[in-house]
């Protein structure tokens, strides 16, 4: 475990507990396989990373009326639904090192566990009685399918610009990451300013995260992973390394990239040759900086509020993003 | 077309162009795709009938801020979100005489497409800025889900209860009944004993449309109903009338019951027979009887309005519920 990880780790601790406990107490199925299935995803090492970030920027803005873990959980049920159906329409077969639930229960089941999930965050955001922050929820849930969708008409089509990648990534992760931060501000009910800065922190950071993810599958191998290393591109998922690659490869590095791609079932030692083809037209570093880039601009949002602890968490948080294994 | 039908037809005509546009104006997609497919299961012949309702139940309550039409498609969308996603749980091929939206576009985009209308709905409900209201349609998104689930857990059980059927019809259609005319009282402000009156209306009906639904599937031909006679039993999907008559049969003609059910793929022939069993039992005119007992039970939660043309028209509908063919 990077030092970084293990300083974070230390300091929200307790907040992971409770987050933990809080998932636990309001996932209030009726029925038993419901809980079952929404437990496999739910309780199966995930890093709590969206709850984490709304408590945290509840925190910096002063938030001390105790119901900040209960709303956190709005955005990790959202996120395990959303897992649910991507699962399916992804046709993987390993999440976080277990098999997909689709996969053990069937994509009908799947499907509907997906829709109580996102009922549950919903009658959670509700209960917040906001409706600024119940927006801030559907509109997430609207960007995600759609994200979504748009990345399933342009699978497998070896044209998608780097602009398309970004407006991709943006619905599908960025706005997730922006409405849990601007919800911890806005159930802290600080001044406009204030809101604005945390939702430009989480979508900054959400950016950067999503590419460093995307990344992962060109780096890490399967039992680090979790999945399978190259499964983005054996799905047909071009990414930001090799987009960049080939808009910048010669005709003939391109044609023997495509043809790899083109194959999907590619082997171990063709994905090392597309991995020295990225890296010879500088796709990794390309990703990696371009990921830097959106990591400082999360971090200079944050210099409208004073220096404390929590203001160094987040900071830490994002510092971390970019160098995460998994 | 029935009598009443066109009577109700005549009243509802101006509510039913203007519901029609505001389905329209407010699917607001980002993508072509979405507005393709969501526009595949939302316009091909629906009754309106959710919606109309909330327009109805609002009507009654005098409202008149002229909102009612734009939050009246909180329902139609939830609706159209639950079919695309039940018919990939069903495998159904026909749905109002159309072919299902996952086999032209495949499951992954219908699982989707179904979350953006779920979203959808749920932003125009936030728009209304009621928690209250917001919660009435995450509640009916829970028991959906979990009213499906139960649904296809039991499915081919030929032991399903009763009770166990009156349970499953509640959450996946008497909530939603119940909860656009709770919708129309709620955003005319009236007292709690006409949320209550018109919820109650909304329950029994729901319930009672359920269980004609599920009796057409016995007694009206593919062309009138758009979709295939016997379609449910053919899933294993057991509904009152068969499951009345199973309960009540003797051994070798509960025998020859369950052969049939059993086989799947039964021929026409074979699906005569088992209606002469169910007839012979009595199990569609007990299910005709109960949806006519709750239909009386809906009528009466009215008694806490005055005689107004509203009233009446709900009135109507509450008797059309029983007589409708399809």
């Amino acid at each position: 475990m990077s030092d970084l990880k293990y300083k974070i780790l230390a300091r929200v601790k307790k907040d992971l507990e409770d987050i933990e406990v809080a998932l636990e107490q309001n996932l209030n199925p009726h029925l038993d396989l419901v809980s079952q299935i929404a437990g496999h995803i739910l309780f199966s090492g995930g890093k709590r990373l969206r709850p984490l970030l709304m408590v945290l920027s509840a925190r910096i803005c002063g938030y001390d009326a105790g119901y900040d873990k209960v709303f956190s959980t709005i955005f990790e049920y959202l996120h395990a639904a959303t897992l649910l159906h991507d699962d399916l329409v992804d046709e993987a077969t390993l999440r976080r090192g277990k098999p997909v639930a689709n996969s053990i229960w069937g994509n009908p089941i799947a499907v509907l566990v997906g829709d109580f999930l996102l009922a549950r965050s919903l009658a959670i955001a509700a209960e917040t009685k906001r409706p600024d922050l119940i927006k801030v929820v559907s509109n997430i849930t609207e960007n995600m399918s759609q994200g979504e969708i748009h990345q399933l008409m342009r699978k497998g089509h070896l044209d998608l610009t780097e602009a398309e990648y970004m407006e991709i990534i943006e619905r599908k992760t960025a706005v997730l990451f922006r409405g849990t931060c601007r919800s911890g501000a806005l159930i802290a009910d600080v001044p406009l300013k204030k809101v604005i800065a945390l939702s430009d922190y989480g979508f900054n950071l959400g950016m950067a995260f999503q590419m460093v993810d995307d990344l992962l599958d060109y780096s890490s191998d399967t039992d680090v992973l979790g999945k399978e290393v190259g499964a983005d591109l054996k799905e047909g998922k071009l990414t930001l390394p090799v987009i960049y690659s080939l808009e910048s490869a010669v005709p003939k590095d391109r044609a023997l990239m495509e043809n790899i791609i083109r194959s999907r079932n590619f082997s171990i030692n063709d994905f090392k040759i597309l991995i020295k083809m990225i890296d010879k037209y500088g796709g990794r570093t390309y990703t990696q900086n371009l990921a830097a880039d959106y990591v400082r601009h999360a971090k200079e949002g944050l210099g409208v509020f004073n220096n404390t602890e929590t203001k160094e968490t987040l900071l830490m948080i994002a510092d971390y993003t970019l160098s995460r294994k998994f």
